[in-house]
């Protein structure tokens, strides 16, 4: 305990000794926003900051809810009279880094985890996906909804309920990898679920949005983008599989280093991200697909990194169990090659990801007594949709299935602030759903930990 | 050759199969110029372009020309009807990562770089930054201006003068780089000459711009930029070297992961980028600093790479010459962690920014003989002039370091704009200026690579 309150008073000082350097930002902000240098200043400080409240492990949590609250934290700090973080509200380039971090999580997700694996939890994940959308979606609009806030539109209850449905797969992603589980069936599942999720919610987006705007629906319609969105993913993963091998060989007579290997791997990932978002899906899903396709054997007429290639130089002059060794570790290595070259980028821009979800959390909305107890009932409503889906999981820890659909993030605020355009959801409805995503965000990661570890212990 | 001849096919193959995407990226750019997904695409495009590029590799070029050449055939497509590539002009995102490209990449040049050899080489590097900023100044502004371009204001010439005095150290970076030569005393001349001519040319900016619009210059005014400027390479050296390891040692309290690592270093190099542009400076000339100054030594207390660690754990258990072998390429990989981390991210980055600076060559101006002849008069004069400056580098390879001082790049850009926006720049000066800054920027990699090569063989 003792070194813990070490750690923390470490962590405190180094804040402390950011001050500086941070009203230093705050203040060149002003005359020129746009220079480049001020936005190394912010990468750098986001950075630091978010690696100094990885001090939250020490107390059994997760480093991205320490990610998070120190977002939360700069976020709302003008509650306080301090403007020094302002300036990031509005920064273009901070939030391209932020999007491209959740697309390079997903991508790297993607590359952990194995299509085989995935496919064996395919169905499962897809009854997951099915249930939790379906009973967030009918407990928000018809039970909830009316219920607690009554006198507005059906349409209303419509988008709160549509908004009930979306899975935000990062946090739940970063927990697991965080806990070094992404290997496990539940997580399989989550991410399976989580990536349909995306393709049901986009078809519910546009089938409300459509009722909303045109007053209907029409059968074709929803059949065209539910079959547009299926078809990409099965089109992507398989022509994928098919082309990826190909491409890897064309490339490699081209140049066969480490650079190529790394442009060939993100371009590949970006494309798809690119592809999806074309479709209407999150650039995420195709990042995720993306990853799921490339295999280290898509690579194989590329070098290996100088280490690994010294490594077997010298292997085949040892003998023994020794050499064993050796051999053993240059190929899981060489295996895991793509996935290490991608890592420091991840370094960079995850956590400015995940920094500037917790940076857009309001929490004055959490000063409206009245609405807060309503957001409250409607965040256990959507904690018990997607606990309900993680039941039909299957022989798997149903609890972490089900915590793990939890997290709304940004696909339930997309929704919300639609909606909000739309002139159906107003500025109380919408303050409702920011608090049931705080809280969906916030509370994922502490419970999901405790679960894993449970179940650990056992 | 006929296996250089398949190479360029493949990649002309590759540029054909690109086309479709390339069109289906530029088609989007209208309805929605700020979708992310567009962005990830423009930067899978350059990408793979740039990497492509490499294949003149083959025809004995650094990699480093044909990012530049292939920038050069994207931003002039348009001359030809194509107007594809046209989004990417004004693309902020794009602007940043290029600018952060060639910030790592300086980062990277300095981590590679020795302090302790660039001390030794310090005073040859003054000598060669003065020289090559007082030859090229004398020659601009009352050689070469009055004489080829008469008529003009005397401002206009030491506009002039002013931008043949610049040296763009990335470039010549890159071909050092490239060629395995950085650790040459003609690399470390260049590059400490190269930093000291951004400080030099800082003041000669200052002083004429001054002249220009208050008709004359205080010598208090123009030592105080001096010292500030040296001041702060010299304090960022010294105080940079000081709490470097007290860093290290403070947040390796809080982590000691790869992250941490990672993070760390960036982060520094970064915020000393940030302190330069903010004192006036370039940001990469406070990269290479911060870069120069991190050592392995400062990492001490955090972990190495997953594959050095195993890999001590297997040579401690191993015997004889293999033990040794492994011990020691355990040491070499875990002192080059730092630079193996920030590897990939200069994947990513520095090619956009080799790219963007070829596509921000406009050919148009190739186009107007008489300017055209003129600008190759002053083209050989700021060859001249720098050439002029190798003569004095001592017991090097002169020319290597005379030609490696040649590249104006974006510095002598900005000069020429603000001689621009003053109005003492005209759009023939302006003209003849960039093409001065393309030939030296086309013509020194070859160039170089061949005397490099020609010295190697020796």
């Amino acid at each position: 305990m003792l070194k813990n309150f070490r750690k923390t008073k470490i962590f405190v000082l180094t804040m402390l000794a950011a001050a500086p350097i941070i009203s230093l930002a705050s203040e060149s902000s002003h005359p020129d926003s746009t220079s480049v240098g001020l936005v190394f200043l912010w990468i750098a400080i986001i950075l630091l900051i978010a690696k100094a409240s990885s001090f939250i492990e020490r107390f059994g949590q997760p480093p991205v809810l320490g990610e998070i609250l120190i977002g939360v934290l700069l976020g709302n700090l003008s509650l306080l009279g301090f403007h020094w973080f302002e300036p990031l509200r509005g920064n273009e380039i901070i939030l391209f880094l932020s999007e491209f971090g959740v697309v390079i999580l997903l991508f790297q997700i993607g590359l952990e985890s194995n299509l085989a694996q995935m496919k064996k939890v395919g169905l499962r994940a897809l009854l997951v996906a099915i249930v939790g959308v379906i009973v967030p979606f009918v407990l928000g609009t018809f039970v909830i909804g009316p219920w607690l806030i009554p006198g507005l539109v059906f349409n209303a209850y419509l988008f709160l309920g549509a908004t009930l449905t979306a899975t935000s797969v990062g946090i739940t992603a970063r927990v697991f990898k965080d806990l070094g589980k992404l290997k496990t069936n539940e997580a399989q599942i989550v991410l399976g679920a989580a990536v349909i999720d995306d393709v049901l919610g986009l078809i519910i987006l546009a089938v409300v949005t459509a009722i909303v705007t045109q007053g209907s629906v029409s059968p074709t319609g929803i059949s065209l983008i539910t079959l547009k969105a299926f078809a990409f993913l099965a089109g992507a993963i398989y022509i994928g599989t098919k082309i990826a091998p190909w491409l890897g060989k064309m490339f490699s007579k081209i140049h066969t280093g480490t650079g190529m290997k790394f442009t060939l791997a993100l371009s590949f990932g970006l494309i798809v991200a690119y592809l999806a978002e074309k479709i209407g899906l999150a650039p995420i899903v195709g990042a995720f697909a993306a990853g799921l396709i490339l295999d280290s054997v898509h690579f194989k007429y590329f070098k290996q990194s100088p280490l690994v290639e010294n490594l077997q130089i010298v292997a085949d002059r040892a003998e023994g169990t020794i050499k064993q060794e050796m051999t053993d570790l240059a190929k899981k290595h060489s295996e895991k090659h793509i996935e290490e070259l991608i890592e420091p980028l991840g370094f960079l821009v995850v956590p400015i990801f995940f920094v500037m979800t917790g940076f857009s959390v309001r929490l004055e909305v959490l000063f409206d007594l009245p609405v807060l107890m309503i957001a409250l009932a409607v965040s256990v409503a959507a904690f018990i949709g997607k606990i309900v889906a993680g039941s039909v999981a299957g022989k798997v820890n149903k609890w972490i299935v089900g915590v793990g659909m939890i997290p709304r993030g940004e696909v339930g605020l997309i929704f919300a602030m639609i909606g909000k355009n739309l002139g159906v959801v107003d500025d109380r409805l919408f303050s409702i759903i920011v608090i049931m995503v705080i809280l969906s965000t916030l509370l994922t990661p502490p419970i999901l930990t405790l679960l894993i570890k449970k179940q650990d212990s056992k």
